[in-house]
């Protein structure tokens, strides 16, 4: 496809760091719940590059919050999910794949216990809170399910700890991987999370107010000067890299959390009264007949993955390619696929169908690796 | 805001008329409904004097089917809506609001009976999918719901009777507003419906089956050469002109039907199980105190509209303003706005505050009139 404008209007909606994302330069968005995720800044790969070694900050609002609150929550909380939340710490992040009634995967947002009755789940791409409000209404429960102004912003990269040690205080070094801690900006308490949509190390601050938006943008750039800091967003090469699936993509609700290598995250059994349960357990007992793969593709660099690639061998089709990127660090295509049982051991042979035309590729685990 | 390239991955899905849309050269998308939905042709003035003239065939598919099947349909459907479904004819296509517990509008679909247990709901831009399968799933109905391969082509313009008669046949013109009948392309039978998201007349196609969007776009195309038939889209200036609202952009969760001035499609005393009821039974009572209005705006053309400008009289914040563009064959700025009770009526003078500065502006009816 031709490169095109993003025609921008009050539906898809501005954030709290806008005006700053726009006075960066941001060359490019897509539009992600409705609202606008900044994709572009310099370069995908010079964008790759500095993320890799330095830090960046992402708005990342449009990981919009479902908040769940009421006598209800811990209950719709559960009926939400196939994983077991009655083992949730209280400052811990839960990634929890999300399924309709036949196990298809609706979302795989994060949850977040903010407090006695209270639920936050920071959701992909899809109405969550369509989904958690007709839920309720049909179960009457006793929740009240609505978006807060909560806007996540990412803090991403090497030197991340020490952009936010500097901003907050040495506290956030002691935040472990997926949980969360309480911490002030300006007087404000906001939830501070080690977590992100990349690899390379970060933290994810949930922004409790829009009006904190713009100088908790600021306090990061003023203190980072030294640490190369600039604004970035989540990288279509870094993530294939790393494996992280984009729901929409990667994983849709054709799929199962089986299907997507989230099974480590469903607890069906224990999840009793989870949507999609009957379903689950029918793929627990099967196992998946297909599963989210690594590709690695031959050749010059693809062009970006606009629609699913076919993957074949022996002149059958096993699977389909939904990412792919040129890796400048692998120096080879790295894609991630869903691929049949038949053909998804690591180094089989197959060929992809790219708009350039077919392209020699192998089967690999997830995380790409340097091998 | 400066302009900025939308980045297209597999997850802003690509529609059966893709390639062809790409093939005319269209210049901007936005997404709706996941989905890719072209802005601009050759530009925004451009396409609405041509839509205004002739014919043009727009890439509708974002407007996704929401398909409620089996015994409990219409009980569903009922739930879903404060409009009296009971009254709906086989072939009429009901405009029907959607809201939420507290009467918030959570889309505003056209609904569909397809056949005995089974209606489609053609949607806006939120997932209706999540809405009505979460009630479903709450109330364990008896209904599958589902996103069925349907994709809406629209063909627009003063010309489009004459073209849809050339492609399938003379009884199109017997078409009533927002009625459909099934007529055969290529021996498939697809819903055409009288409507569409213009004031210019026209037919929405159903097109049932991926596999028919190209042969039909190039069955109009082939026959509305003397025509002058060209793709268009949904054009900015011609739906405020014809004050078209946009869901997202000119009412959201906050507004309920009657602010939207859509008071007239419920029927809420009779709609009794529908979601919403309780609170806009006090709707009904008390009235709105802000409504859906036009707005014409003095001086030199204003730029879209990508942020809600506040209206001000009297110092006094009495509204705001969320689509506008310059109207060409008005002569002046036109926009769709939310206004306070004090300040609805017709004549009333306020300010807008745009990016550009404050307008002097007139409240007014919609649509908007050469008056």
């Amino acid at each position: 496809m031709q490169p095109a404008l993003l025609s921008v209007s009050v539906r898809t909606r501005r954030t709290p760091f806008t005006n700053r994302v726009t006075a960066a330069g941001v060359k490019a968005y897509t539009v992600y719940n409705h609202m606008l995720l900044p994709t572009v800044f310099e370069s995908v790969e010079a964008d790759y590059h500095h993320l890799k070694r330095h830090v960046q900050v992402w708005d990342v609002s449009c990981e919009r919050q479902v908040e769940i609150k009421g006598p209800d929550a811990f209950r719709l909380a559960q009926v939400l999910t196939p994983r077991d939340l009655s083992r949730m710490k209280d400052d811990q992040c839960y990634y929890i794949p999300m399924v309709d009634e036949s196990g298809g995967m609706l979302n795989d947002p994060v949850a977040l216990c903010i407090d006695d009755q209270r639920y936050w789940v920071s959701v992909a791409d899809s109405d969550v809170l369509l989904w958690a409000k007709g839920i309720a209404a049909g179960l009457r429960l006793e929740v009240d399910v609505d978006e807060p102004d909560v806007s996540p912003l990412a803090v991403q990269g090497p030197k991340a700890e020490d952009l936010m040690a500097r901003v907050f205080d040495d506290s956030v070094r002691d935040i472990g991987f997926f949980r969360y801690r309480k911490l002030a900006f300006e007087g404000k308490e906001m939830v501070v999370a080690r977590s992100g949509y990349s690899k390379q190390g970060g933290f994810e601050i949930y922004v409790d107010g829009s009006e904190y938006g713009e100088p908790l943008w600021d306090a990061l750039f003023a203190a980072g000067e030294d640490l190369a800091v600039r604004p970035g967003c989540p990288n279509v090469i870094e993530r294939i890299e790393s494996g992280l699936l984009s729901y929409g993509s990667d994983m849709t609700r054709d799929n199962t959390p089986h299907e997507c290598g989230l099974a480590r995250f469903c607890d069906t059994r224990a999840a009793i009264g989870c949507i999609g349960r009957d379903a689950l357990l029918r793929m627990l007992h099967d196992g998946p007949s297909r599963q989210v793969r690594g590709v690695r593709m031959q050749g010059e660099p693809v062009a970006p993955c606009t629609q699913p690639w076919p993957v074949y061998a022996d002149d059958q089709r096993v699977g389909q390619v939904t990412s792919a990127a040129w890796s400048p660090d692998l120096q080879i295509n790295v894609a991630i696929g869903m691929i049949d049982a038949s053909h998804w051991d690591t180094g089989t042979i197959v060929e992809v169908d790219t708009p350039a035309g077919l392209r020699l590729a192998d089967v690999t685990a997830l995380p790409h690796s340097s091998k």
